[in-house]
C-alpha cells in the first residue's frame, strides 16, 4: 500500500498518509480539528483546504466555486493524496474549538447569584472540613482513620468514610506530619460522606466545582466558589466532534464507522481546555476542583461516558443510560482531582436529556399549579410543558444555526459578536458584544437581523429577498446576501444570506411545529398556557419581540413570556449547591411522558406551516 | 560491584546475585520462600542450605551443629557468595506454604452447617438475579439501565445501579444478543443492589463466595456456595509471609525495612493459591466468586490492604484503620470476578483484629446476659471477657507452636500428622489424620503429647525430660527428645524436643497470664464465668482435658467450656450470609474495651508463674 508524506500549514506539521485515506480523517487522528458539520459526507462544504504542492484527487461536490478550484481549493473529506503534497488549511476552516471566550464570557455569568438569596443553599455537593485531632494515647489508641472520620462526623453530622486505598495509605504519615492537623474534602452518598482528600493543614477558603453545559454545538463551564456559592467565571467554547457532524445523527453514525472513542475522547478535551482557561485566569490550582457537574442532550453524556449511541438512532430508539452514577474525575481522565465526582444528572429519554431535566428545575415548573411550557433553543429543540402533576416533554432537531453555527457569518456570543440588529430611521444598526469592531453575528443577533429584513420588508414571509428593496442587498456565486458594515472600521463586516435564512426558518420550524404538535396531543391552546419560559445560551440579550416576529416562539402576551437564559447552567448549579435536588430531578424525570414527534404524522405538515415568517396562519401572530 | 552466578537446586533455577546480598534475600526475591522464622536474623536456624559449589561467605551464628558445617550446611540469611556457586535447598528448609490440604481438609469444613439452622439466612453478601426484561418498544423508549435496574429492583425489592462504566457500556449488547434475558450478579450498600457483573441467559445457579482467615501462621479458605448456603470444601497453607519472620513484629520490621508491597503481595499470593486449588478441585469459574470475606489481626489486613503498619508496633501502638470499606477484587488483584467486593471485617484495636470480632459474634458473647470467656489460640493469643452490656479485650504473643510451627517435626493439621496422643497401659499410642502413615505433629496432637509425656512423668512440671523415664527419649546435638515411632512403617517417626516443649509452654504461659490479668483488672474470678469458649484452627480434635493439664486454658468445669473450632471462619461465614451481621459486629467494636497488656507491670510475674506444666500455684488445677 503506498504512502504519502503531506506537510500541512500553517501548523508545518507532516504525516504519512496510506492510499485512500482522505485528508479530513488524516489530519482528524492529528488532533486537527475543522469547521466541519457535516461528518464528512461532502454536503456543508465547510473544510476546505488549499493544495499548495502535489496532486490531491478530490471527488466533485458542487460545493466549491469554480474559482476556488481554480486557486486550489479542495474538500478535505473527499480528497485524498495521490503523491506527496503540501496542504494548506485555511483560517476559516480552522475549528475555533478551542477559542474560550475572553473576558466579555462574563456575559454567561450569572452575576445575580447570591448565596443569601437561596434558602436552599444547605447542601453543597462537596466540602472541606478542617479538624484538629486528638492525638492517640494507649488509654485512647484509636486508628488514624477513625480518628478522622469521628471528627468529621462530628462537624458534618455525617457517618464519614475513606474509601479509596491511596488516600488510607498516606493517612498515616500526614496526620503525624501536620501534628493531627489536616482539611478533609468530602463529596457525599446518600447516607455518608466519602473522604477523597486530605490536606496539610487548613485547606478549607480553596474549594471549587466546575458546572458544564456540554451541547451539541457549544460547551459552557462555569467554575463555582464552593464557599461563596458564587459562579466565579465562565468559558465556552464550540463542542470539537463539529468535525464529525453538526447534528447528533451524524455523529452517532460516525461513532459506528470510526468508533466512538474519538467522540469521547473529544468531548473530555474541550471540557479539559475549558478548565485549564478557568484555572488560568482565576489562579487556582486543578486540584482544588472536587466535583465537575455536566448536563447535556443523551447523546452528548453517553459520548462523556463513552456509552454506546447506536440504539439512539435506530428504533425504537432507546438509551444505554439516562441515569448514570457520579464517575471519579480520574478514570474519565478530567484534570482536577482525580478522586472527585463528575456527576451526570437525569435526563427523561434518548431524546430528552439532563439539561431540560435542570431547566424544568430552574423554572419551577415541577411546582407550579398553573401549566407551563419551556422551550430550550438549542441544536435540539426540546420542549416541555407540565404543571406540578404532570409533564410532557418532546425534543424538535433545529440546528446549530440559532447558536451561531451553520450561518456563514456566525460565532459564538463573545467579543466582536453583533448580539443586536435595530432599524432607526430606515437605517440598520446594530450592536456588538463590548462594542468592539464586528468578528461576526451570534443566535441573538442572527433573529433580530432577520426580524428586522422582514419589518423593514428587504425578506418577504418566505424569507427571500425582495428585488431592489435595499441596497444592501447584493449577490455573490448566485446567492442573495445583505451586508451590515463596520462603518469605524473598513473592511469589517458581516453578512446574511438566503441559505442562512432558510437555514434559521428551517430550525424555529421544527421547534415551532413540535410545540404545536404537543399542545394538540394535551388538547391545549396557548390561551391555557400561563407562562412561557424561553432557555437557551443566548448570554443575557434575546430580543423576545424579534424571536416571535420570527415565528420562533408563539405570539403570546410579553408578561407572560419570560426568558430564562442558560437554564442548564443554572438548574445544574441549583444541583451543585444544593445535592438534595437529586431527588427533586429524579421525582422530575419520574413524572416526565416523553412523546416522540416519531409516532407523528401530522409533524410535516405543522413543519411546513412554519416555514413562513412568522407562520403560514398569519392570525396565530395576531400581534405583528 | 562484582555480581555472582548461583544456581539453586532442586529448583534448577540459576540467578544473579549482588556483592553482599544474602542468599535468603536473593531467593526470596526468585520466589523460593522458606522455612524460616526469625526474619532473616540468624536466630532460628531455619534457613539452612546446602552449598555444592563455589565459596560462600558465612557469618556464624551457632546455630548449625559442626557435623553441619563440615557437609557445606551456611545459614541463607547469615551468608553471601564471594564467587560463582551452587547451592541446594533441602526439603525441610523448604516452605509448605503452598501445600494446600488435600481431601482431609474437609476437617476444616463446618458441614453442620444447614440453612435451616438459620434463622438469619436472609440476606447474602451476593446475590444473582434472573431477569427477562420487558424490550423496549416507542410507548414504553425505557433506557437499557433503567429497564435492567428496575426488573432487578422488583425482586430485590431494593433500587438496584450499574455504578461501573465498564459494565454499562456493555449492557446494550449483552441484552440484545439474548434476547433481553441476562443474570445480574449484584453486592449490597446500605440502601442499594450494586449491579457487578451481567451474564447472558440464567446463571444463578452459580453464585460463590470465598472466606479467608489471614493467620499469621496459617490462612485458611472456605468457599461458600450462595445458593445452598453450604461450605463446599475449604483449603489451608501455612502464611508465605512466616519467611520474613513468624511474629508479627519481625513481619512489621521486615516491612519498614523492605517495604510493605513484598508482604501484601505474598498473603495475596496465598490467597490466589487458595481459591486456584478451591476452584479446580470444585470444578467451579473463579469468576463466579463474586465476594471474599476476610478477617484476621489487624497487621494481616493491613498487609492485605497494603496500609502502613509502622505505628502499630511504636507508641502508642496505633493501625491506620481497623475499619476498612469493601475492595474491588481487581484493585487487590484476587483473581474472582474483579468487580466483586473483597469484604474486611471490623476489628478492635492494633492487637485485636477481626478475627476476633466475628468469633464474638459466632460464640454469641455479645447476646448473653452472664459473663463469658473467650480465648482465641493462635499466633497471637486473644481473649475476651464480657457479656451483653460490655466487653474487654487483650491480645498476647504466644508464638506459632501451638499452630504446629516452631515445633520441629510439627505441621499443620493435615493428612499423616499425629492429632491425638494417649497413654495405653504404659505405652504412648497415637491417632493420624486419615489413620495415614506420620508425617508430623499439628497442634491438637502437641498438647495431647505434653499432656500425656506429664502425666507419664516422662517430663517433670519446667517440662524437661526426667531421666531414665523412658527408654524412647534420647538426646541428640545435645538436646533430649521424645520419639513416637511408626509401628507400620519403619522410618517414619515424630519427636517432641526439650525445645519445643519450652516454646509450648511459652506460649500457653503469655496466653494464661493475659487471662488472669484481665480478670484481675476486672475483679472476677474464674468461678464467675459462666461460659468458657476456646477458638482456634484445630480442627475438630482438640483435647479440653490435655490443654487443661498443661495449663493451657483454666481448670474449669467441663460442661462450662466449649471447644468452639475456628470461630473466625464461622463467624465471617455467619456475615457472608447475611450481611446485616456487619451492624452486629460494628455494636461489638463499639462496645469493646482494649485493654493493652504493654501497661501491666504484674504481666511478667503471672508469665513467670504459669511457665510451669500446669502452673507455680497447683491449686489453681485442682483437679489434676
Amino acid at each position: 500500500m503506498p504512502k504519502f508524506t503531506v506537510r500541512i500549514l500553517p501548523y508545518n506539521k507532516t504525516t504519512e498518509i496510506d492510499d485512500c485515506v482522505t485528508l479530513l480523517e488524516a489530519l482528524l487522528k492529528m488532533g486537527i480539528t475543522f469547521n466541519n458539520l457535516c461528518g464528512g459526507n461532502g454536503t456543508c462544504g465547510r473544510c476546505k483546504l488549499l493544495v499548495l504542492e502535489g496532486n490531491v484527487y478530490s471527488r466533485g461536490t458542487g460545493k466549491l466555486t469554480a474559482a476556488e478550484i481554480e486557486k486550489g481549493y479542495v474538500l478535505a473529506c473527499q480528497s485524498y493524496p495521490v503523491s506527496d503534497a503540501v496542504v494548506e488549511v485555511p483560517r476559516g476552516t480552522m475549528a475555533r474549538a478551542k477559542e474560550t471566550a475572553g473576558k466579555d464570557a462574563d456575559i454567561f455569568v450569572d452575576s445575580g447569584y447570591k448565596a443569601e438569596d437561596y434558602e436552599y443553599l444547605v447542601s453543597p455537593v462537596t466540602r472541606k472540613v478542617f479538624t484538629r485531632l486528638e492525638g492517640p494515647t494507649i488509654a485512647r489508641s484509636i486508628a488514624d482513620h477513625q480518628n478522622l472520620c469521628e471528627a468529621v462526623k462530628e462537624q458534618l453530622k455525617l457517618e464519614a468514610h475513606i474509601k479509596d486505598s491511596g488516600i488510607l495509605m498516606g493517612l498515616p504519615d500526614i496526620l503525624r506530619q501536620n501534628n493531627f492537623e489536616v482539611t478533609s474534602t468530602v463529596s457525599f452518598e446518600m447516607d455518608y460522606a466519602e473522604i477523597i482528600g486530605i490536606e496539610a493543614k487548613n485547606t478549607a477558603d480553596k474549594n471549587y466545582s466546575v458546572i458544564v453545559d456540554i451541547g451539541t454545538t457549544t460547551v459552557v463551564a462555569h467554575l463555582i466558589d464552593m464557599n461563596s456559592y458564587k459562579s466565579v467565571n465562565a468559558k465556552a467554547c464550540f463542542n470539537s466532534q463539529g468535525a464529525y457532524g453538526r447534528e447528533l445523527t451524524s455523529r452517532i453514525i460516525s461513532a459506528e464507522k470510526h468508533g466512538k472513542d474519538r467522540l469521547h475522547e473529544l468531548i473530555i478535551q474541550d471540557i479539559n481546555n475549558l478548565i485549564e482557561s478557568l484555572v488560568i485566569e482565576n489562579r487556582i490550582d486543578p486540584l482544588d476542583i472536587n466535583a465537575v457537574v455536566c448536563v447535556g442532550n443523551t447523546v452528548m453524556t453517553h459520548f462523556l461516558l463513552n456509552l454506546p449511541t447506536y440504539n439512539i438512532r435506530r428504533y425504537p430508539y432507546v438509551a444505554a443510560s439516562v441515569d448514570t452514577s457520579p464517575v471519579r474525575a480520574g478514570e474519565l481522565k478530567i484534570n482536577i482531582n482525580p478522586k472527585g465526582l463528575i456527576y451526570t444528572l437525569p435526563g427523561i429519554s434518548a431524546w430528552v436529556g439532563s439539561d431540560v431535566t435542570v431547566g424544568v428545575l430552574a423554572c419551577g415548573m415541577h411546582k407550579r399549579e398553573e401549566i407551563s411550557l419551556l422551550i430550550d433553543i438549542g441544536t435540539n429543540g426540546e420542549i416541555v410543558i407540565g404543571n406540578k402533576q404532570w409533564l410532557v416533554a418532546t425534543s424538535a432537531s433545529a440546528g446549530p444555526s440559532l447558536e451561531g453555527a451553520s450561518v456563514e457569518c456566525g460565532m459564538r456570543a463573545e467579543e466582536g459578536a453583533i448580539e443586536k440588529v435595530f432599524a432607526e430611521e430606515g437605517r440598520i444598526l446594530y450592536k456588538t458584544i463590548g462594542n468592539a469592531p464586528i468578528k461576526g453575528i451570534c443566535g441573538s443577533g442572527i433573529i433580530d437581523f432577520i426580524a428586522v429584513l422582514l419589518n423593514e420588508k428587504i425578506i418577504n414571509r418566505s424569507g427571500k429577498f425582495i428585488k431592489g428593496s435595499s441596497k444592501e442587498v447584493t449577490c455573490e456565486d448566485g446567492i442573495n446576501r445583505f451586508t451590515l458594515k463596520d462603518g469605524n472600521n473598513p473592511g469589517r463586516f458581516v453578512y446574511l444570506t438566503e441559505n442562512d435564512i432558510e437555514n434559521v426558518i428551517a430550525a424555529k420550524a421544527a421547534i415551532y411545529a413540535a410545540v404545536k404538535i404537543l399542545l394538540k396531543r394535551l388538547s391545549l391552546s396557548f390561551s391555557q398556557i400561563s407562562r412561557f419560559f424561553i432557555c437557551g445560551a443566548f448570554g443575557n440579550h434575546l430580543n423576545l419581540k424579534s424571536a416571535v416576529a420570527i415565528g420562533l416562539i408563539p405570539d403570546l402576551a410579553p408578561e407572560n413570556i419570560e426568558f430564562a437564559g442558560n437554564t442548564a447552567i443554572k438548574g445544574s448549579k441549583m444541583f451543585a449547591l444544593n445535592k438534595d435536588f437529586m431527588f427533586t430531578l429524579k421525582e422530575i424525570c419520574k413524572m416526565t411522558t416523553y412523546y416522540d414527534l416519531i409516532g407523528a404524522n401530522d409533524y410535516v405538515e405543522e413543519f411546513t406551516k412554519a416555514m413562513f415568517l412568522p407562520h403560514t396562519d398569519i392570525e396565530e401572530f395576531a400581534s405583528i
